[in-house]
């Protein structure tokens, strides 16, 4: 089966000089990238630094961008803590609001949990929340969790609650286990975290994508999408990755929140919550041929 | 320089039917470790399954144990999460009820960060707190945060924040890096995570033991501090040896939860939060053996 691909972009959190969230700016730029094209926004990720974040803060966000008048059929936000609680109260609250689903990451702290103990957990937040519209969307970024979503697993929350789990985004980078979680689970949409895996992520039945640098080339990386296929295919992926190529070797969060910067003309953009720091002037230059690639257009 | 040894118990969390936090049984197993002749408790830690807990249900039961008479110069609390206000919040909190101090994770989620970034983490949590009565030991746990506390990150802590750190728990389990952070920074208490490391500990200069085994063997293990450099050193460190290699090979939380229950016969500190899944009844024989040997003169 091919899917039309989509974009949700894990919209990065500004902060204030205070580091609390920025919910004015969050508004302006979340708006921005609706208007690049993105299908929605999976803000509360790892690239909105939401795990340095308060479970009040997260939720205070979240109706922030409902109060602007995004729809709620557009949102997938993170909800996934290390603690149980946490990752209910998330869970509930984006339900309540009726977004589309939610991005759920595993208890992260442990390692070498048992998959009956991942279970348990997800199936204590199921229950907890204990709403019939609840669709989540399993979170696999082991680079940062050490907590696997493994197939098993998967296979194992699929039999035990049949309707929940809709979909899951593949953070590992690693292609083998993305192609492996589409071929073995075709009712779900797999998500690819990186946008050059767009052309295999869609040939082989995928969703698409949710990646971090959509933050700073969603129109190109949308562009992508719908020249799949076509003869523009090959010029505007070189485009898509010359964009891509230039965060290489950079911290990624920074940079990108450096762009965003460069974009909206306002530095606040680029702070960010320790432990990150904020990236360098040295890089001043790369982050202007990022605005050149893909924000040349705009009247800033 | 050699200091008198402290055994501080990283206590368990027990769980009612609902999975809420238990308050009666904490004080009651609590206030048993501590006349086991424990010099104090490290609530709040991993083995305390305080990772799976929220900033409010960790302050209810610091709250809890405060209030039922044990000292707050006798307890270590953990602080640490991933979210720095949620760090702050618990710190504040711990500092506020005069605990000799606070046991600190670095934030925990996001890999591979700047030195400065975690530096920055730390500074804030002190400037938030505000308090001149902070002592924080740092809590260096790789194996579960994947952000090493290095000695260059203490070095860097030490020379910005004067005073505030006193001691570390390393729980790498590498004693050539406990051994090092000794003779680096000869002014913090340094604790190893298992008892099976005082003798070295206590003879390079080190603080003594912070053991998730000390939750069923604090009597065993204080005893083997008190014996240090006597005749029976051997003698009793066989003693703390043979406990702790029951566990060996076994999930260690619900382990030492199943023995905690076995003690207090009753089957409620068996409890775990998910991700843990509790022990299998298949171990009842090792469990048994724990009692014998750690439990025995009890009148249960």
């Amino acid at each position: 089966m091919t899917r039309t691909p989509k974009l949700f972009v894990p919209a990065i959190t500004p902060f204030a000089a205070d580091l609390s969230p920025d919910a004015a700016r969050f508004v302006v730029n979340c708006k921005t990238l609706l208007a690049d094209g993105a299908d929605g926004l999976a803000p509360f990720g790892t690239t909105s630094e939401a795990n340095s974040m308060s479970v009040a803060e997260r939720m205070a966000m979240l109706d922030v961008l409902i109060d602007a008048g995004i729809g709620p059929k557009r949102l997938i936000p993170g909800t996934g803590c290390a603690a149980l609680p946490d990752t209910i109260a998330l869970t509930r609250h984006a339900v309540r609001h009726g977004c589309l689903g939610a991005l759920v990451l595993p208890p992260f702290y442990y390692k070498g949990v048992p998959e009956a103990g991942l279970v348990d957990s997800f199936s204590a937040v199921i229950d907890a929340v204990a709403d019939s519209g609840l669709r989540i969307y399993l979170y696999h970024i082991p680079q940062m969790t050490g907590v696997p979503i493994t197939l098993t697993l998967i296979e194992a929350l699929l039999h035990k609650h049949p309707g929940v789990f809709v979909g899951l985004k593949d953070s590992s980078g690693n292609w083998d286990n993305t192609k492996a979680t589409i071929e073995a689970f075709p009712e779900l949409e797999i998500y690819s975290a990186s946008e050059a895996l767009i052309p295999q992520n869609v040939a082989a039945g995928g969703a698409g994508c949710i990646s971090a640098s959509a933050n700073v080339n969603a129109r190109n990386i949308v562009g992508l999408m719908r020249a799949l296929g076509t003869p523009d295919e090959a010029t505007v992926a070189a485009g898509v990755t010359e964009v891509r190529k230039i965060f290489e070797g950079l911290p990624l969060i920074p940079a990108i929140k450096a762009a965003t910067a460069r974009r909206h003309g306002d530095a606040s953009y680029a702070r960010v919550r320790p432990p990150f720091v904020a990236l360098s002037d040295a890089h001043d230059d790369r982050i202007s041929r990022v605005a050149e690639l893909a924000f040349s257009t705009e009247s800033a």
